[in-house]
């Protein structure tokens, strides 16, 4: 039950998808979503799945929708330009193997309609309020090392790393299980507190522009992130509050007072 | 293992499924539950699943039953009113996936049998202890919406309230995506401490049996709500107690004493 | 992954299954193993599931042996007599969705070898010091409690148990929902703390013994349950190190120390 | 989705596969992964499982792979000898079923390919500073015991052993299932703190080798330790840390503070 629902096929040739789900700082979430407005994006395909939290959202006050991830496409306009595929969401998976389970439907969908290469974006959180932040890189195989390597991604730091978890690190290693190339950039991000953080989001985009050979207005991205932010923050605010409330019944031993927060159900 | 046991066929025409399962205030289970009693509706199924507690019930003090989840009808019998559908029962999902695949099941289910839209009924707990108490709907797209802004739904209410966990949201959700129509009441309650809020079921029974084109006569609901209240937290205590059996072994860390509650195994 | 590995399959008649797996005092165990014992009752099954804890028993000092549960049977000697079908094991389930697919495996066995009836046993822990122990019964049905009303067995305590938990009441819940009948003895015990009742397990076998209309030797009872209860005991010492040791991960968060427990792997 | 991804079919005749999987002391890890090197075998094939967490490790710093269980393998050189399998990798499942799962998809690939008998190597953490550390052994049955009681192997503790939980217990209670042939080699080690202890793998490989009729350079057992024991705790620290992250929705309760670790997404 992890179901993609298609409203349009969309011709593509050897197109490159970008991943950006919510995650460390919504770094992904934020560059990916800049852009799919920037690009005008058209959206194709939504994805459900029995492993995003059992809720369903309220849009304009009024129209409910199930947790979903989208899929986006842009086509190629310039030479040098590739077509796209954007992958944004409200949520990642739930558990451990829904997060495989997800990620194995969305590539099983994407190489079908003509994805040849992917680039995760994420965050790293450093906990250190470092002045410099860098793009910090990771690939599935060495020949997509050289194709990268002329942009200022730090490929040097897979030992501070040392993994990466979710959809991020995920998508990137069940691809290269299919013999596919694929690359990882994580913007460096103090990670404390845990905020959307656009400066890191703008790092990552000023490198991903360069890879993919166009060019993206950045003026309005503080005042789109502050839009995003304010759905993300909703999001997990709610998801948060949803999971204490599933949970409950487990963690629930007695103590009173504990449930006065305001749900629904 | 989700397994519907349909006990006979009903011949429905463009009906209406009206839900109340177990929730917040318990307001879907008492309104759907006094329906069911007040229109004479004849059970037509059962609901089982593995996804409920692994646990049986004692009826009348000798016999057993699973938990379950039970679908009613009653005939349209004057113009304007609508063939009903009402689901009710002894308990929602264990686990998020279970949420999901129990919901897609009823679906299924009512969908083949003729239920064309979907009512689901539950409640807000605002934790406030407001003077009046409003309904507060949502709905699954804008033309539903029209047609039901006649009535004294508070379709404003979006932004406070966020999400809809369980049944009551998901069923909606998964119902939009089959292209299909319908919407949740949820009766305010102060939530605090849980208890079963008549006050508040009536509040939506007044909408919905306009809605309903239904005649109710509302005075055996108090009588009723405290038959129905006496069972519902009979099994209430009964999950809690059980989920800390279930979950004991994987809680317990050597401590005493915790153990000296009634159980059976 | 639930499989049963059948020895030999017996011609039964009419046979009614005795279940009696591990719980609350042991009751069941302790006096279906005891049958199995004084019946000298032949092994014709093993049920194995990925359900069990993923560990293996050591017997003999050397010898592995996976968690099992185990089918037995004895042929009716005389007239009055039925068929039996004994189950007993090592363990049950460790999650909820676990317990209804064993029990669901469990009863398509059975009910392909000729099971008409089943006959669960458990223990009610009262946490009360009660002089006087009975025997409680719940039933599938009416008629079926008519059958058994004549044996002084407790059908008015309901009330005070209020639902059955795990293979005693899973067991018989979903063998009514194949219109088949059962019922379900559960010995008073204290319950606390939790040790191997043989006087709850003697109240049972008093009862079960007219109802199955054999005579079993009681004397023996006593030592038999010493030398189960230590392997009993064994077993449930090691599931809660084995499950601490599992969910380890999850709950350890750096306090040191913990890891102090002999363990194995 | 547990799949075993290969590279190359090895024509193997009455193989034996020798098990060294994460684990207390990581003693089958250091001894199955000393033996890959030593005798340099050749890798044929991967195991990936949604049952794995759902993180991918950084290899040379920018580098990605899924964490994955290898198969290795070595022909017979001399007489006495036979076909080696070797199962090493990064980690063991992560719930209780995925154990089952994981270990029945390795049992059958293997025995396919040839595999005949099965060596599990683990470890027994006394939590005693013993002076004499002692190779503790559990088979699959008496004909087993009879061919390695020649050997240095204790088979006298299985009462203070009592269970064998993970892969180590569970391949070979599973492989027992088959009706085959396996033994267990448990080296003991102090346990605390959770080390990779090198001596006890020397104590298992001793015996091991002799068994398998080989002969194996120790020396840079202690140099080759030191370069596993680098990785292995990466892994152990970084399953945990992923481990608190994945969880971290629902363990989290408003303390603040504790998210200030290093982590990605």
């Amino acid at each position: 039950m992890t179901v993609i629902k298609v409203f349009s096929k969309p011709k593509l040739k050897n197109a490159i998808m970008i991943e950006g789900l919510p995650g460390v700082g919504n770094i992904g979430r934020v560059a990916a979503g800049y852009l799919v407005e920037e690009m005008k994006a058209k959206k194709f395909a939504d994805l459900y799945s029995k492993w995003f939290f059992p809720f369903v959202m309220l849009h304009k006050n009024y129209r409910i929708h199930l947790l979903k991830n989208e899929f986006y496409y842009v086509k190629a306009k310039k030479k040098g330009q590739r077509d796209l595929v954007l992958l944004v969401g409200d949520c990642q998976s739930l558990s451990p193997q829904g997060h495989y389970e997800v990620a194995e439907k969305i590539l099983d969908f994407v190489e079908k309609i003509g994805v040849k290469e992917i680039i995760t974006i994420g965050g790293l959180a450093t906990g250190e309020m470092e002045s410099k932040k860098k793009v910090i890189g990771a690939v599935t195989d060495d020949n997509i090392l050289k194709k990268y390597k002329k942009y200022k991604i730090d490929f040097e730091a897979g030992e501070k790393v040392g993994y990466i978890v979710g959809a991020v690190g995920l998508l990137l290693g069940l691809w290269k299980q299919r013999d596919k190339d694929g690359i990882c950039l994580l913007g460096q991000t103090t990670g404390f507190p845990i905020v959307t953080d656009p400066k890191a989001a703008e790092n990552v985009l000023d490198i991903l522009t360069k890879i993919l050979s166009i060019k993206i207005d950045m003026k309005k991205l503080d005042k789109k992130v502050k839009e995003m932010e304010y759905f993300i923050k909703k999001v997990e605010t709610l998801q948060k509050r949803a999971l204490m409330e599933i949970t409950k019944g487990t963690e629930e031993k007695g103590e009173k007072g504990e449930e006065q927060t305001r749900y629904i159900g």
